[in-house]
């Protein structure tokens, strides 16, 4: 017999970001994880690996974003080949940049609605 | 044969906020969507149809939201009966206000980062 917790229920606050063009998701939490693993790993296999990923997903989202973007995110040595290297472009890193201020500024302009929220929530 | 378009894509951005108490979604767009209609109508049948959801489907959103809240947002007359009136009590106004400024400080705070990333779509 599982005994009943008394512990009191977790509150949790979530924001989700994503960027699209069209009907297209050219950027969201995923593909922002995959980029910064990559520049991390230079390597798409690696991170999608780090990712508990297929290969063949990362490599999905990545021509997603590249054919997105008016400039490529990442660029891949062999052509997507798995055992060639990986790096981000200019354009990758400045994206990533945006997408993290975007998620500082986020979190310093809400945080007292966002306790508010929180504190009225049954404990 | 259909014409292929030649309009440039549409570039657009979102955010998703959610409250969570434990598993449960205690509050995200959906809910607080609801809160405005039963605010305006009175009315969690009426609510619901101007939402195209189902009164019961609505009314398990407004069971789920006064069940996470330490107070209930919203007070039906008959106990949920289709039929009688729903009012959001005054804890149901303090936290839809508190989302409505969530909303209005991330938009405010982050108008750039998010200019900056459609900026970089593809036309």
């Amino acid at each position: 017999v599982a005994a009943t917790s008394q512990r009191p229920a977790k509150k949790s606050f979530k924001a989700l970001f994503r960027v699209y063009r069209g009907d297209e998701i050219a950027l969201g939490p995923g593909k922002v994880e995959l980029l910064e693993h990559i520049a991390q790993t230079g390597s798409i296999s690696e991170a999608a690996r780090r990712m508990k990923m297929s290969y063949n997903r990362a490599w999905l989202l990545v021509r997603t974003m590249n054919r997105c973007f008016a400039e490529p995110l990442v660029l891949s040595s062999r052509g997507g080949d798995q055992h060639g290297g990986a790096q981000l472009t200019k354009s990758g890193r400045d994206v990533l940049r945006f997408y993290r201020q975007l998620e500082t500024k986020f979190s310093n302009a809400t945080r007292q609605p966002v306790r508010e929220l929180l504190s009225r929530l049954k404990t």
